[in-house]
């Protein structure tokens, strides 16, 4: 009785590489047993970083309100022998802000955009960041803040109302995070694609944008954004801010509006983080700059916290509305984000102040993660010196390194590079066909997360296959 | 320099009245400091209903695991004088068996439907609540359900999987939740309206699904699936199995999938909930039920945990795909649900065993919230005999009551009624019309939520409202 479904298209041929056939591959070889290094993906916790214990200890108390009572009187009992240690106050002190915010607490929805306690202080965050004071750069606006269930949430949101019909194209550069290609795809627009400069360290120049929007308008398509991830995911480059200029140049030109993915902005090793709103000035472009709390030194994917600042936003042609109403409306029938991932995001952007109780703690784990990260970059760059044909270029950020692997045995693709590496040597890693790359070319993601002393086995491991894929007919 | 943007229409005129103009009044009466009563929305802690102690207690560990091998070291201390409380010992356990499932802690991503313990529990719950045991009754299958960040994200992956083009339509009660108004305009497919017989208890019979599908295969539209929401929102109506086997029955002559939305499946105060996989029994009928952590006894709105069951999965024409597949190729888009919306589900459905340390205070808890439910529901309803032309029918359930307003005065909307009711006692209700109505009818939908000594305060202020607006010219 039950016939085949004609199902829609976009989301049928949609496809995600991050979630592909190799981390599915890895996945059977794990239920059989087989030691298995996650590579394939930026969730640092699932490779042993510790969360953040100040953030930690908050989230504690504010899903179980009735610890704060608690832990106040056991501060308040003389100290005893064999006692157990006490939650800093300052922990107590921001539990309870964030509680005063959130209006029934955790278990209630909240505000579709999320609790202006959170909006404000992401505002305050942004302009810290950028520098922004009297006389000095263009404020934050609390207003035009949304918190969503994880950045990717916001990248829907904003690709959704951008794309009317087929004919709506997005610029996303080539390698790009795969989340843009099935977004566009899903939402029926036209994926119109611009190629970084790889052997200038990923760096954007004007010709390359021109060429990309040229063949798209010579295909009918009216390129409405352009996306830039800085820094890279799958490159891992930090984006110089002369190409942050070059984009909004171009973008003003063309009328579009620019849409930032800059989730790895504290993931900088090699080089410094300049935000697109700090480029942008006073300029009227509209801006969609995201961030979240999965990378970063906190590494917290799993609770989905993530948001959106807009900036200069369009109004929409035929109707009353800016394109801020049309946002709020959409995450209006979500209702709002998960309320945790919302809290999370208001630790993020309030680490404790200096000389507060958890500052001492929360400056070491910090620095701690970041000065690994950069660590085990460095190896798995160095390893990349002792294999034949790889080369790797950038300034390194984020969680990733993408090399090119220039000598594979003729037929072999980087697909079967990937799908043999794996099955040698346990290591989980994406094709860069997954990514999409300049034609012609071969590369791999691999995020750096595993611990140095992981590394330490399994890059030999690598050089070794390595070297033989390549020698073999 | 920056122009009009031409905007995805679909989304620019999609609607969500929950969240519309009269809400949005009543921020502004907030804002300027009146009190107001949200019975626009089921949001039971926002209004005063608090957590379920041992969910909070083992979501608190959760998130800062330190507290467990804390709490471990005060309890084997010796007792003192002004002891502290101490957490039970089966909220340690319950949080060391959820933490061992999700690989890396609530800070990693999981797998994109959810870890298998809470897809199994899940499972287990269905069965026993079916009553499925051994030659009886078909299992639920861990491997079709997932977790989703609320029931609405499980929804709007159904049916934007389910509409290939503009030709495809949803056949929707009406009234209606405005998610499958606004998501099936979202997805660009057809709303296909059939109306539940109000003055039967808001039952459906055959004819009036049969006439729904004719009139949409006159307007050329192909009916891919039918919604149906029991217990009812708007209507809060609890659906007879009589109603449940037409729709099934209709469903298999017309080659439908089902979609059945059974968030308020705890909230039945005047008749049994029937689930539809429990009638569905081994019939070969797609289905699709949704469900969540937000309403319920618990209502945990803001952690949006949800879960969609799949029963029959039809096979995608021209692809070597099931709808589960591309089910779970949407889910890996967004990498994960959040875990602790996850970590929530598992415990709705994983209730404190009998003679559990917990069990005790969880019941009283329970019992206490569904009966204050249940009054307030009865005060609500009385307060309408005392209202000229208000009528109000069905057994009640979910949430809401959703009265009809016989004798409006001419000209005036159950928009206008409700705008009136909201500004002049502060009571937020949404109008008829923005869940749609029979044509020439007028209603509202009340959340029956606030405490009942508030109730008793505002349901005279109603009646009294009510005589004045009915017999003003």
């Amino acid at each position: 009785m039950t016939d085949d479904l004609a199902g829609n298209r976009n989301v049928i041929e949609m496809e995600y590489a991050v979630r592909g056939a190799i981390p599915r591959r890895a996945a059977v070889l794990r239920a059989e047993g087989r030691r298995t290094i996650l590579c394939h993906i930026g969730n640092p916790q699932a490779l042993g970083q510790r969360p953040i214990t100040y953030y930690r200890q908050v989230l504690g108390l504010l899903e179980n309100p009735g610890l704060l009572g608690r832990e106040r009187r056991l501060k308040e009992r003389p100290a005893q022998a064999g006692d157990i240690e006490l939650l800093p106050d300052d922990v107590l002190e921001t539990a309870e802000r964030i509680l005063a915010a959130f209006e029934g607490g955790l278990g209630a929805y909240s505000e579709s955009n999320g609790p202006l306690l959170v909006r404000e202080a992401v505002a305050r965050f942004i302009d810290r960041r950028d520098g922004v004071g009297p006389g000095e750069g263009v404020p934050a606006d609390p207003g035009r803040i949304f918190l969503t269930t994880g950045a990717s949430e916001a990248v829907k949101y904003v690709i959704e109302v951008l794309i009317a019909g087929p004919a709506d194209g997005i610029m996303i550069p080539i390698p790009q995070y795969p989340l843009y290609s099935a977004v566009i795809r899903r939402c029926g627009g036209a994926q119109v694609d611009y190629y970084p400069d790889e052997d200038a360290g990923w760096t954007l120049d004007r010709a390359a944008l021109e060429d990309a929007h040229a063949r798209a308008a010579a295909k009918g398509i009216r390129v409405k954004a352009i996306v830039v991830i800085n820094p890279g995911n799958p490159t891992g480059a930090i984006l110089p801010a002369a190409s942050i200029r070059e984009v909004l140049d171009f973008a003003a030109e063309r009328g579009l509006a620019v849409i930032a993915d800059e989730v790895y902005q504290e993931n900088v090793y090699g080089g410094e983080f300049v935000s697109f709103a700090k480029v942008l000035g006073g300029r009227d472009i509209p801006l969609f700059s995201v961030h979240s709390v999965s990378k970063g030194f906190h590494g917290e994917c799993g609770h989905r916290g993530g948001y959106v600042e807009v900036r200069n936003p369009p109004h929409l042609a035929g109707t009353d509305l800016s394109f801020t109403d049309v946002l709020y409306k959409i995450a209006s029938v979500s209702l709002c984000p998960n309320t945790v991932g919302m809290a999370l995001v208001y630790l993020m952007v309030t680490p404790p102040a200096a000389g507060s109780p958890s500052h001492a703690l929360f400056a070491r784990e910090r620095a701690h993660v970041l000065s690994e990260l950069e660590a085990k970059a460095k190896l798995v760059r160095e390893a990349f010196t002792r294999m034949a044909g790889v080369e790797c270029f950038g300034r390194i950020g984020a969680l990733y390194l993408f090399p090119r692997l220039g000598v594979l045995p003729a037929g072999k693709t980087d697909f079967d590079y990937c799908l043999a590496l794996l099955e040698e040597t346990g290591l989980c890693t994406v094709n860069g066909s997954g990514f999409g790359q300049r034609p012609g070319t071969q590369h791999l993601r691999v995020a750096f997360l595993p611990p140095r002393e992981l590394l330490a086995e399994v890059l030999p491991a690598w050089i070794d296959f390595h070297g033989r894929y390549v020698a073999a007919k």
